[in-house]
Formats: C-alpha cells, structure tokens, sequence
C-alpha cells in the first residue's frame, strides 16, 4: 500500500534534504548555522534565528538517533549546541530571539517559543548521549517556558487593557508537543498531567461544533469571538500538526478510542475547510467566516503546512483505518510533491502563490530551516513501515 | 491631453470612494470611525488603528479645504478629531497604535507615524478653520514626532547591539512630507530646514547610482549593506511616494533644476525596476540583488503604490515636459483601472497577487482607509488641470 511511497519519502530524506543542510548550514568559522540559504544553498543572509537554529540541533539529534543513524550527524548537532548554549542567552537565562553571525545579542528574547525548541535541542541530544548536561539544559529551557507563559511577551508586550485577550491553540498544541518530546527523550513522567490537561482544553474548546472548525485564539473562558479578525483566526496547519501530536501520544502511550475518532473528525474537517477547491492545497490562514483576512499572505501554500497534513492523516489512518485517510494521504502527497521539490538544487521550496507557483526561491529563512520536511519525511517512513507490515 | 482622465479621476473621487467612507466609515455610537469596511462597506472588525483614524480626519479636512469642498466633510473630520484627541493619548501624550471601538487604549504608543498622522489630520482642521486648537494639536503631534525619533519604539524596541542599525528612508521622506504640510496648512517656515535636509539626504545617501535604485535602509555613515535582507530591501511605493513630495515642494515653493533632474531621473530607474514585466503593476517589496524576500507577500500589487506611482508621473510630467512621463502614466493608469476599481460596490481593492486579482475584498482594514486612494485623485484632478491649461 504505502511501498512506492516509502521508497521516495527515504530518498528523499537521505539523498536530497539531509545533504542541502549538511552542505550549507555550518558556519564553520563563528559556530552555529546558516539558515537564510538560497536555492542553490549560498547564505543570503547571516542572522542566527534562535527557533532555527535549534530546530537543526533538535532535527540531526533525532536523526543521528534514528534508524538511519550516521555518526556525523550528532557532530553537526553538538556544534550548534555549544554556540547557542555560549551566546544564546540573556543574563536572566531566557533566549534571544536572534544573535548575529559571530553570537552577539541582536534581537531581544520576547518569544518563548525560543525556549521550546532550545528543550526540544537539548533534550535530543540527552537521548544521543546520555550526558547529563544536555538534559540540563533541556529541562532548564522547559522549565524557563513554563515560568514566563503567563506573560510570554515581558516587557516588549505591547496590549493594553482595551485589547480582547485570547487563550491561544499554539500554546497548549505547544505544551502537549513539549511534554511529549521530554516523555520520549528524557524518558520523565513529569509532565503527563500538562499534556492530558492540554489535550482536553484543545479538543473541548477550541473545537466549534458549529462552525466545523477548530479555532486558533478563544476567549478566556472559552468562547468564541466571531466579531474580530483575531477571534476568527484558523491556522489549518496548526490544527493539523497538533492534531497529530495527540494521536502520536495516543499511539506511543495512553490510547483512549473516543479521544482518537475525536481528533479524526477534526482532521477531516480541518482538511475539508482548509483545501484549495480551486487550485489545490491547503491555505495558510482563514477566517471563520470568510471575511478579509488581516494577512497579505492568508491564500499562500506553504511547506510545513503541507508536510504536518501528510503526517495528520498518516497518523489518522493508521489508527482508525478509514479509508478516506488513506484518500486524503494521496491527494494530498500527489499536490505536494507536485509543487514544493526542486529537482536542481535539491529540498523543497517553502512558499507557493495559491496557484503552487515558488513565490521565492529560498530554501532556509527566518522561519525555514531543517525541522518540519525532514521530520514529515523521517515520521512519515515510520508509520509507513508499520503500516506496511 | 488629460480631458478623458480628468473626468474619470473626479467622477472617481466624488461618486464613488468619498461617499463609499461617509455611508460607512463614522461610528454613530461611540465616535471615530470604522477603517475596517468588507467589500460592501460592512464592519469585520472594530478595532481603532490609530494611522487609519487620523488619515481620515486629515483627507475630509483636505477635501473640506478643496475646490470640491461640501460642509459636512468638516463635520466628518471634526467628528474623529474630537474622538481621537480625547481617548487617543496616554499620560505622556504619545497616540497609542489602536484604541478599542470604544476608545479604551488597546495596542501601545510603540509607533511614531501616529503622531505624523495627528499632526496631519490637526494641520488639516487648521487650515478648514483657523481655530488655534487645531493648531496646537498639530504642532503637539510634531513635536512629540520629533522628540522621539532617536529612540522611536521606545520601550517596546527589541534591537540590541548585535543588531544593525539603519537610517530609514521612511524617516526622510515622513520629515519632508509632515515639514510640507504644515507648511501649507499651517503657513509656518518653522520646518523648513528640516525639509531642505531630509531632501538633501534622500538625494545623496538613499540613491545608488550604480545599481540604479533607492535602498530603505542605509548604513548609519550612509554606506549599503549588501550583505542582509535589511540592507538590501527595496520599496518603490515609498520611492515613488518620497519623489513627488520633493517635486511638490519644488513645484510650490523653491525650484531647482537639478534636483528636478534627479528626482525625475529617479522616478524613471524605480519605475523599470519595479514594474512587473510578466504581469504588469508594481512590485510592494524588492530586494536589490534579487536575492529572496523576507517578506511573503513581496511580490503582490497594492493600491497605494499604483496611487503614488500615478502621482509621480504627474508631477514629474508637469515640471519636466518629458514624454516619457505622459506614457508611463498611461500605462500605471490603465493597469490600476483594469485590477483596482470595484464596480459594484465602489471604492478599489487593496490587495492583488502578482498577477492582478484580488485576494482580499476589503476595503478598509489595519493598513488601508481613506488616504492614499482620495488623496491620488484629488492631487491628480488637480494637476490634470493644470496641464490643461
């Protein structure tokens, strides 16, 4: 069933993604890596992206830990870590958002999701190496995220009181995944009950029974705010990405039937609601109810959104066995691959105007680096294997 | 030459964009107005953004002050002045980014082209009434511009010294422009220094003779940075913008050939760069290398920039004579009235992909109300006549 797929999914990780970031992303003189690559892999710029930068330590720990483990790769791993361990950090602990080519402080820490994925980095290498100081440095990322959620913006906030605030879908998707990798890496039981609690808020107040949609931002006590842009907001790539995440838990660890045929409603909805009837593929932001969108770029295809979909419904599939998984799977490999490889220089393109026409040419960038293709592929290998056999 | 165009830019402005905005822009009930108007004038979102409130007191004062002047535009304008004076300034008197539609304070003063606008919008009131308090309110806004430009996001800054700083073209060109109108509306020559210079360093430091194109953001010595997309980027709307500024400040007040020579010369170099030669319009970000975009939506065709562009081939048509002005206003002009103009709602479209069509409806929203459209057809109703004679 998946055999044909298999075979392109691994060479495509192994011979044409992993390569392009071996090749490009090391900045042999300063440390760290180059993550604004060009399509043919030349740096365009030479910003240190906090979350893109651990995203490549995270994405060669989990792969030097893999099936297709090469011993180089927990190399290309370690030599950020030590960069952004040395530079990374404000003298409270918290990281920048960015630091320059050579490690200076450039960009000030107002995003914790800096801290995630520096847990995520660190706890991958732990997994690699058993070396305490790794887990050190993950558990004290977590626990750092964790102690500046209820004011993730600090001192850069810039809402005042007449502004609705909202819970967001991002922080508890956040929190499951986090719980998840330090449960798979760490091996620690600690934060099962922040990953139950955020299961069950994601399924039982963003979703909107409705509307058939599951919402990005709802009012603290949960409502729905269907007179603003932000109250609005869908995200179908968040959706679908944490969608997975929870079956992925409810696969490795804690199955529970009614909460997977919950999340596989969801996904089909999200899909139906989220793809282009038109030109194909899914969109990067809607509205609720189709009113503008506040971004230029809502009608875009991008990458990540795509990669998290074929993983949404491999999971789905896999664990419900609904044949309208497998479907959706098909279509939706067959418009990815269609549009984001690029058979010259290798990896994918990030961004398609809603026609699936490279918008820009960039491989890596402010907010593409070596994470979410290579974990699709590498995730997606897997549950076809187990699905093969 | 222009009879044909003329009678197109009126019936334009007065039948359908400024009574688009009286029937749906003025918030009965709480005061202000309401920027963010769906494809038919209806409200989806009520938030306050103050640059789209200001902008609006500003054009009804203008067009009060026109040669099209009917009384209830001062009533308009008035409306919002009182709104926003009274809910629109914290203890400092800096003007918040956006107040909630019922005026309570919702994003922070972290930006400083609100203040440019409420001088704008209060000079604007001045000049319709010659009431001191409308002065005042102008000259506060500038001034408080001005004493915050070293340091103009304040607390809410998130650069630190790894950072590269830049001088702004947007600066220059906000500092002739805001100088320019009070000098028109207020009759005071106290900018004009600050006008002559913010000339002088457009000219001189922004413009890059051999690449052939005006950068966004120079090295603080005046040098280029090559090397980051910061450096690198380009915005020909804003070139365009800043060009007829300095031809109407030429046209106005104090001609000079040679720097008319080299703003036209300008003009010419921006608009080959920046025109789509595939699909036509002008492009909404650049990146002077070709290299990728940091910015999605680089490649859309936005109202504004087509606006100003049309501006600055008036005027550099009417104080050069240079045909090749004449058919390039033909040609932006039957680009922008073949995508922008909605014919059965009135009022233009915001936002086009590259290849012309539009992806928003709205009318009005965080970055688009009732300016740049009206303040084009105004002006160039204006120097259409001028030229006829």
């Amino acid at each position: 069933m998946f055999k044909n797929y298999l075979g392109k999914y691994e060479n495509e990780l192994l011979e044409s993604v992993i390569p392009f970031w071996e090749n490009h992303c090391i900045d042999k003189e300063f440390g760290g890596y180059f993550t604004s690559l060009d399509r043919d892999g030349s740096v365009y710029d030479s910003t240190k992206y906090m979350w893109m930068q651990w995203r490549i330590v995270y994405m060669f720990g989990e792969l030097y830990n893999s099936e297709y483990s090469r011993g180089e790769w927990l190399g290309i791993a370690q030599y950020g870590f030590d960069f952004l361990r040395k530079n990374g950090r404000d003298k409270d602990g918290r990281y920048y958002f960015a630091i320059n080519r050579q490690g200076k402080p450039a960009i000030a820490p107002y995003n914790i999701y800096s801290e995630c994925f520096a847990a995520m980095g660190g706890a991958a290498m732990y997994s690699c190496t058993k070396t305490e100081l790794y887990k050190e440095a993950a558990l004290d990322a977590m626990n750092n995220y964790i102690k500046r959620i209820d004011n993730p913006k600090g001192q850069w906030d810039k809402s005042l009181p007449g502004k609705q605030r909202y819970q967001a879908l991002g922080h508890y998707m956040m929190l499951a995944n986090l719980g998840l990798t330090m449960k798979d890496f760490l091996g620690t039981d600690e934060y099962d009950h922040d990953i139950e609690s955020a299961i069950e808020i994601v399924l039982s107040k963003f979703w909107n029974e409705s509307l058939g949609v599951m919402f990005e931002n709802i009012l603290p006590d949960g409502g729905f705010d269907l007179d603003s842009c932000d109250g609005r907001m869908l995200n179908p790539g968040h959706v679908l990405e944490a969608m997975w995440f929870l079956l992925k838990y409810f696969d490795d660890y804690s199955r529970d039937e009614a909460k997977i045929e919950k999340v596989a409603m969801i996904i089909k909805k999200t899909l139906e609601f989220g793809w282009d009837k038109t030109h194909g593929g899914i969109y990067y932001f809607m509205d609720a109810l189709h009113k503008p969108h506040l971004e230029l770029q809502w009608d875009m295809k991008l990458w990540w959104v795509h990669c998290e979909a074929i993983l949404a419904c491999l999971y789905a599939y896999k664990l419900t066995g609904d044949q309208e998984f497998y479907d959706w799977f098909e279509k939706i490999h067959a418009w990815t691959w269609a549009h984001f490889p690029d058979s010259e220089y290798g990896e994918w393109y990030g961004y398609l105007n809603r026609q699936g026409e490279p918008t820009h040419a960039l491989k890596g960038g402010k907010w593409k680096t070596f994470f979410h293709l290579p974990r699709c592929l590498l995730y997606a290998t897997r549950l076809m294997k187990q699905m093969e056999k």
